[in-house]
């Protein structure tokens, strides 16, 4: 059972502790670090939680503690890490891993050499919508993955040092990409290499020297396409969509600004509406309850039951250490301006990957390319003779 | 901390064990109690319940249980509750409370005077757009509500004793309505007293006595009007919304169609989609996860949290014994075609209520009645002069 | 071929004119009646029409025209329908036809009589999904129509002799409902007869004598039910919402507020964003086309077409004759609190209509109630046995 | 006014057929030529065209015609707008305007020489809603465009020959791209220089040598970028989507699955239900009217009416052409792998672009980056200080 210490009182440390100490739930917070005394105190205070202090080492190798969650800035998930793996506790660290493939590498060495469990809490593929998509898709619904889609843009980041590219490692791609890169891993399969990217990316919009808008194409070794698109500078609150195709079918979800969730208020709702939200009258689309429809409940739990169960949990940081590596392939092409590879040190997945098209066969003399009802209500076939090659059309009328 | 005793081992059964049982939760399911041993037996092994009985009052009665959950038939829930009353433990009922207002009173008063705490399992209003709803409702977000619309439709119930009316009590009203009416009554206010109820119900499709289909009004001492709208014969799913009006905003819920999760699948999902779903292929729409979505997780733990504190919770019996005195009403007008009054014996709301309109001041002579952009792109006002109660209408140009 | 003469420059003669002289028409308005020369000359000029005039005898009886479109205030029907008689031209009269069912009568026989052609402009039966859905309708997609809802609310009326009831023969159901009760008459089939009415009016927000609020109910003859739901209190926009539910299917139809078209603007789009929108900033729901989405452009079309062919158009003076008479019975029944019959002088439909269940064969000892895949995959059947009437359950697995 | 020879009867020449004589229109097709008989004797039967032939050269130089609609297979453009030139008739050709750049060229040169009237047929910037859209952002609702995202896929064409890349030039991207492309170019802005693409394209699913999928990226002169995805492999019908990004604002369209008409049908349409739907029960989504939707009516009438004044059309053959030229360097980016520039001949747009951020000030000392409401209420500020270029953060407390 997890006794957690939460690293980092920002708004990610504060989800983090709502999530934990959720709806029933056996688990608790035993210990929280901040930088300063005087958050870390008020923290300690809301959440009921037992002891606080402003000395990392101290928060992490408090004896009435197992188990720890790195809530902090990018620069510093490292050292916590080592910290951790000193002293030989179970370590969840916040996405992205790190700034750099190199980064998430030693980080990944350091928890497998301690031999300590190690969660990378990339909290979006545990949205109930994406568990039960990947279910589906798991089950075959969709037949053969060829294409995701996954976006979140909405106006920026809460916190300053996510502004400052030395703490943060980057923009956009770095805060949102990592999301996205996952979600888009998750549909066409982990087991799948991802092979090369492409990407766009620019400042458009705010005076930083990060990207604040990137578009990416990451080609995996199947032959599906997993496209990103993240920004800062997104208008409407935030746009938190992932889409699937497949030979078979397609899946949409919305995570936030669709969700069946809709509300006119001239008189405002008097305060927060939902993360990133923009305005608090006029149309507004809250989420139900954020904590779960963000997956931060549904991933403890999951985490949390695999650190009980001593299994390792669905996302490990040998997970983020490949996000990372997709990350760095997307800042190569965004420069080079071509396809860059993906340098993967270690690569546990499968080595070879059928590419074939999906036949599906007419009869013995065709394969079948398309069926369609027209509007006079027949039937017009697409076929493609076996020996020759030639596309021929057939008609059936509807009886 | 609760120890339950769970009572039936149907569908309601299986998804309060399932959403008690979830998440990291501390609370769990002691004794298990079913019609036949086998079921019985089952269900305790697949939950990992410690206790089974097939006699209710043994399971009661069970000294490892502090709480009892009645999952059963209607027609058997005063029955469990005199034996929770007698055995002193604290009980959770199901909706509907009870069949007639008569029988919930009964039930109200066996609790009240043995002095256990009681829950009335009225899931749908602790979904999670339910309960953001209703704070934005009582945060003032809609001004005053006017209006309330709850429609639960779909092809009708799981279990074969809910088609029999001695059974059930009745049919569509008494199975959805009571979630409707509740639904309604929370954002129009507990404390404002429903008068009286307008309601058509009629046997439409199934072969059966009591009603398949039913649309109600409920007219609330403020003015206010409460709309239901039941139905065993909706094709195409579970049809469940929520929308409410009020003077200043509008808010449209949606829990189970469109909740931005849209699937087409070619090959189908291989077996369940989601409950009362029709349709395994082509166009689905899952929800995420249906035990929070549904209200399940929220609601147990709002119950178990007020149980521990010694509060009452949101949802008593007191509540469902008012919302079977507005199902006596509903049924008395379909028959008599006219409206009916709610026949409430011990009223413990507000006794005076303002019931009026809502004015807003133009200037010193005139009431506001309405102001558009039109499509020229001036603005028409339409004023009421004060003194004479004529209307008239200024254009206001944009400049 | 229409030469036209339009009574009325307004918004909806606006609308009329537009959709008239719309995307490549041959057809033009050759004449326009205004109270007040100013407003004829203006809207003359504006829509290049050869022919103004205050002086509403000499623009029916103008020898350049042989039909007449009424876009006039309510009490003004009647008077230019007689001159439309007595000319002996063609009329086309907007919603409603008239204030009452006697006032409407009296306008039939006036130009059944003259023999004349005349349409009644129920333009929300035209829009292009309504008539789609219409047409599925009439195939049998949704088997047998069971219950229709049709809701329009906004925030008001344009126009100042909207809101006093003498000019206009009421508030809300006038006004909204005469839509409403054409299009769930349309859907269940204008051959079956509405027996009668139930209504809830209210004025809750307006300084109005009308109503500003309505919901009611209509029950034809075949056991189906029509309810309407009209405001003018609602916020948010224009809520026009059909929706039809079948034995073997259902319909959503939304006209408005989620067509398809959603805009965040920071910026606001500087004046008109659509017909009753309540804000220029924020989350913003325009239509593609109004004059096509509201029907206007294929209502004329349709109209014109009959008339060039000398057959009756799907909506005649008739059928707005049928509307009153339903207004009627609802205003009675809101003040008599008890169902109304709907009375017709004269009906021309179906006079015996089939009430029956709609019963589904399971095999020779069986109905079939329902069937449902249940969370563990297997397929719950709901039977009713022929010979004894009791409800029955099977499981049936899945292989 | 038009006389039109409509050159083609496939499903374009149908819906464009169609869409001419719609509702109420005073044009009308004098002239229809099919490469046989049979096809051409009928269309002329079923839309009453007087005249038909299988001779391309008498159709066009007909006496009776003096506009020709193209709608043949991509190869046979070139030498329709040939006889086009020499009969000096006025021109609409469908989209893609060629298969190549350079064939499009020629073809604008042709036109141009011969002083001809030329309309480039690109239906969808002319929806209804693409024309709403596109109107609000040239009055400045989204502030400066940064990104559009135009979507269409299917499960692929109606007629064989578009699946022979011999006859129509590529795959996905000649077939859909070029819409796509042209959207996107319509919101940037058509002064605004395309400079290069980059493009993946594959063939993922059919058995062709054409790509099937493909995703671009066109990168403009004042740093917006435009996203094109196309796929004759998509599973659900036809997904067609606008999406367009700006400082101030977002627009998202989609033309034709989820556009307020949604149907569920156990019994069946009994045939088409829209243009590539895939299922005829269950949830269906029609559009209300295709060839409104589509932009087919409101394109013949911007064209015509163009025709008739004499001024050129909002879309030209230039226009087809950029399209092409756009095309050919996704085709070079996906052999190459990297970003390609777009060739173009004579650019006749804006040579100097501003590609500036949009910087907004918060006081003397500071830019604002970032404004938004915290759960707790308070805003959070993040500010960049003009100065040092250091980013700082500030909360502010509601109050």
């Amino acid at each position: 059972m997890p006794k957690i210490v939460m690293l980092g009182t920002g708004l990610i440390g504060r989800f983090y502790t709502m999530a934990i100490h959720g709806q029933r739930s056996r688990d608790r917070v035993q210990v929280v670090y901040s930088r300063t005394a005087e958050r870390a105190q008020a923290f300690a205070a809301e959440f009921d939680i037992p002891v606080w202090t402003t000395d990392l080492a101290d928060a992490i190798a408090h004896p009435d503690a197992n188990a720890v969650v790195i809530g902090l800035p990018n620069h510093r998930h490292e050292e916590a890490v080592q910290r951790c793996a000193a002293a030989g506790k179970a370590v969840f660290c916040t996405k992205p891993l790190a700034r750099t493939a190199a980064e998430a590498k030693r980080m990944l060495d350091l928890v497998e050499r301690a031999g300590i469990f190690h969660g990378y809490l990339e909290d979006l593929v545990y949205t109930p919508k994406a568990q039960k998509a990947l279910h589906a898709v798991q089950n075959g619904a969709l037949g053969k993955v060829l294409w995701t889609r996954s976006r979140e843009t909405h106006p920026g980041p809460h916190s300053d040092w996510f502004w400052d590219k030395a703490q943060s490692g980057g923009g956009a791609i770095i805060d949102l990409g990592c999301h996205c890169i996952e979600i888009g891993r998750n549909f066409i399969g982990k087991q799948i290499r991802p092979l090369e990217v492409m990407c766009w990316a620019a400042t458009q919009v705010h005076p930083i020297e990060a990207e604040d808008s990137a578009i990416g194409l990451v080609r995996y070794a199947d032959g599906a396409i997993s496209q990103f698109e993240v920004s800062w500078a997104f208008r409407g609150g935030m746009d938190l969509r992932d889409e699937v195709s497949g030979s078979e079918g397609t899946i949409w979800l919305n995570h936030f600004l669709r969700t069946g969730f809709e509300m006119f208020s001239a008189a405002g709702m008097g305060g927060y509406v939902a993360e990133k939200s923009e305005t608090e009258r006029g149309w507004l689309f809250p989420v139900g309850d954020e904590l779960t429809e963000l997956g931060y409940v549904p991933m403890f739990s999951e985490m949390f039951d695999a650190l009980d169960q001593g299994t390792p949990p669905m996302e490990t940081f040998y997970d983020g250490y490949i996000v990372n590596a997709i990350m760095d392939a997307a800042y190569r092409s965004a420069a080079s301006k071509r396809w860059e590879p993906v340098e993967i040190e270690e690569w546990r997945g499968a080595l070879e990957t059928d590419q074939g098209q999906v036949q599906r066969e007419y009869d013995a003399q065709h394969w079948l390319v398309k069926e369609e009802t027209m509007p006079d209500g027949s039937v017009k076939l697409i076929l493609k003779e076996k020996t020759t090659g030639r596309i021929v059309q057939q008609i059936r009328s509807l009886t």
